[in-house]
């Protein structure tokens, strides 16, 4: 079985009837939300789906997940999605998908997180993956450029065509070069105040469980709170 | 005279040959930008404006004032701006035009900043003015709800015909209704921090001089640095 798949198939074990689910966006995540949508069609299951970006909306409802806005429920009970790098800490980045902002609002408001990863994505300390910056249009050269002056190695992100990748958010993203991150809190509060920096990829004491795909099963990790 | 007006033309002098000028919104910035123009028509001002917002660029087109955006200048000589809200100490909320992202952006790259203000904006402490946030869509009602916990009299901005409010950069904007801000620089701290705020009205550090149209005539502070 590939790996992804079955870090998203163990994660779906966890969802129970009546919950309100975080459907996370990505290739990983879209096994779990295949899951989801099995149990959901052959198990009974009864749940609500928040999505997090127009791609997984899309999958969970041809699926028949009966879905909502995160506007609509009160929270969210669990909350599953991929990550691309996960430090030794358990912190991580997220946003290759271009979904960091919707993913962050709806763990934001999530009781538990569970990210779904192949072994691939774990790592001692963050920053080899491109830290994603979802970003204002206007004023975002300024930004490029006052990364570049940081050391940054700032790329705007362009789809295979050339054109600037656009956001759910109707943001671009600007990806950061970094290789390593020593400190991603003192990093990630700097990037909070910067104005036109509508948020990061850089996602900090916010999972709960990290589900492993390995070669001899799925790793199941218990964080520490 | 209109002390608005009188501001405003009192700002406009500041404006020297060759300069970028960063063009505010609302109403008492719509007079500076309509001397501008005039200077621009009948004197041969030769500068470059940095618009804030769609409105001030109709503006200043008809006038013929000719405009690049913040990604195309290197860095803002002056920008001449109203303000709803400012302290004793020179901090300020923006926003009241909703238009306040985009007169961040433009007034974080510039060397100088005028705020030009009838008298009546003057207070010893910020807070009476409701301070605008602009929030991303998805996720605005749960900021809502956090702010009605935190005792922030939030309520999500709406057009006289009752839509929601949209700014030019595709936000919502929620105002708070604080009364006294004792601490404005932890609370932007705060606010900067939170999942699906893109940008709030405090405006702090940021101003160079203060021009207040009054009964007898433009007061202009110089702003200690």
């Amino acid at each position: 079985m590939n790996l992804k798949q079955m870090a998203g198939i163990e994660a779906a074990k966890y969802v129970e009837d009546g919950m309100i689910v975080g459907l996370g966006t990505g290739s990983t995540a879209k096994f779990m939300v295949d899951e989801i949508g099995r149990r959901v069609k052959e198990e009974g299951l009864t749940i609500t789906g928040v999505t997090t970006s127009k791609e997984t909306e899309r999958q969970a409802q041809a699926l028949g997940i009966p879905l909502k806005s995160i506007d609509e429920v009160p929270y969210v009970d669990l909350t599953i999605d991929g990550a691309d790098e996960i430090s030794a800490d358990f912190q991580g980045i997220k946003g290759g998908g271009a979904a960091l902002l919707f993913e962050k609002i709806v763990a934001t408001y999530s009781k538990q997180c569970i990210w779904i990863v192949d072994k691939s994505k774990m790592v001692n300390k963050l920053g080899k993956f491109p830290l994603p910056i979802e970003v204002v249009p206007y004023g975002s050269q300024q930004l490029v450029h006052l990364f570049e002056e940081k050391g940054y190695a700032p790329v705007l992100r362009t789809t295979p065509t050339g054109d600037l990748v656009v956001t759910d958010g109707g943001h671009y993203i600007i990806d950061l070069h970094l290789e390593v991150i020593e400190d991603p809190i003192a990093l990630g509060t700097y990037l909070d105040q910067l104005v036109g920096v509508v948020e990061h990829g850089l996602f900090l004491n916010i999972v709960s469980t990290v589900i492993i795909g390995g070669e001899n099963g799925p790793e199941t990790i218990h964080v520490p709170q």
